[in-house]
């Protein structure tokens, strides 16, 4: 960490925490070994995730920054921490679907694993009081989250984002269900993708087998399999295509 | 009913029924005397409210038809029922939101009665077993109910008939707080507003006394005064403004 003075706490999610540092610009981002899921109402700590989690994540930014989408990443700095642009989170979650699963599946009355043409966008509120609702454009303009050219800005980069990174996974033997990614404004008032992706915030099948390789497996209460699949994924990205 | 002969039942809904024709491309459409709220949850049986609102939702068809709207009403018939061009319904419910009140004050916790500056739009899935969820353009379109750009159609359609409804009600000391309206396609593939638009569908509120003037009165166990408000919408409606 030469030249980077941790300071103080300033904020702390279910699965990250977020310190100053003498940069006011830059924060570090520390990644705990929780495992939170429906909202935060199941919760356990599963050692040494955190470490797997920023390595995985650190790996994906990395790549989408070479596809040239704007984020908070700046670098890795140590097994659990990665140094970033300070930004102002937009409290929405937006969501890709290419396969149909999880909420979408309850919401719509339909199975699981349907492959969707024109991939669903989505946008969840993010308040736990409110329990993260599906709201729409014009709520997050009325909620003065975002105004609509923003709202556009933000859809074009994840539909770049969905674009690049189902290839990149894909050539991994990955398939991409869904993913959840998170956007900030830095002190220039530019919008940049943040937060994490990882097992925790995407669906990763098994292109052969269709094995479930994320979160998931957390969720139908399979605890002691979630470091193996997580690793599994991490050892996957380090390995060039096996295509 | 000179020339028409009613047939068979069509459908029944909630509140009406639909019977053919001897116009294979026209239906009849009666109103009946029920009321019902949250889904059908709660409902009752209401004397002669099927009257009032099969002329109230007249009075606004032909006023939307002068505005050039394109709608499936022909003409009233008698008392409960109304020759319509027959249409393939679309399965959503399009809300627009002027002012705050009901369901979405519950969803993004916020309290009734602000004024919206930019209209909310809103699609919500019919579907009484998935108790009709909100929903947006990427589920409608992948749920094959309509494309984008039929979508987008209806939106500039919605966007209209809220402009030239709040002017309308406006003019009767009466605020547009919101509306539901549905939509339906004809043998041509025509879209078109069909359904109703009446105290049962929209919100209504005195300009002066903000006093409700709608089936929240029924939603908040006050079935007693129903009848009575209907009947003061209906007069609002006939008499020229009063401002």
């Amino acid at each position: 960490m030469i030249g980077i003075i941790k300071k103080n706490l300033l904020s702390e999610g279910k699965t990250k925490k977020i310190y100053t540092t003498n940069n006011p610009f830059e924060v570090l981002i520390h990644h705990k070994d929780n495992i939170t899921a429906l909202n935060g109402l199941k919760k356990n700590f599963l050692q040494d995730k955190g470490i797997l989690n920023n390595e995985i994540t650190t790996l994906i930014f990395k790549f989408l920054i070479s596809c040239e989408i704007k984020t908070h990443f700046i670098r890795k700095v140590n097994n659990r921490e990665q140094l970033c642009h300070k930004v102002d989170p937009i409290p929405l979650e937006f969501v890709v679907r290419n396969i149909t699963s999880g909420s979408i599946s309850k919401r719509l009355g339909i199975k699981e694993g349907i492959f969707i043409s024109n991939p669903i966008f989505e946008i969840f509120y993010k308040n736990d009081q409110l329990q993260d609702p599906l709201i729409n454009d014009h709520h997050a303009v009325f909620l003065k989250i975002l105004s609509y050219e923003e709202l556009n800005i933000i859809y074009s980069m994840t539909s770049k984002i969905n674009h690049f990174l189902k290839k990149y996974f894909l050539d991994k033997n990955i398939l991409l269900v869904d993913f959840k990614i998170e956007f900030g404004k830095n002190h220039r008032n530019e919008i940049m993708l943040s937060d994490e992706i990882s097992p925790d915030t995407c669906r990763f099948w098994d292109k052969k087998t269709m094995k479930k390789l994320d979160k998931d497996l957390f969720r139908m209460g399979f605890k002691e399999k979630v470091f193996d699949i997580y690793m599994e994924i991490l050892k996957r990205l380090n390995i060039s295509s096996s295509i």
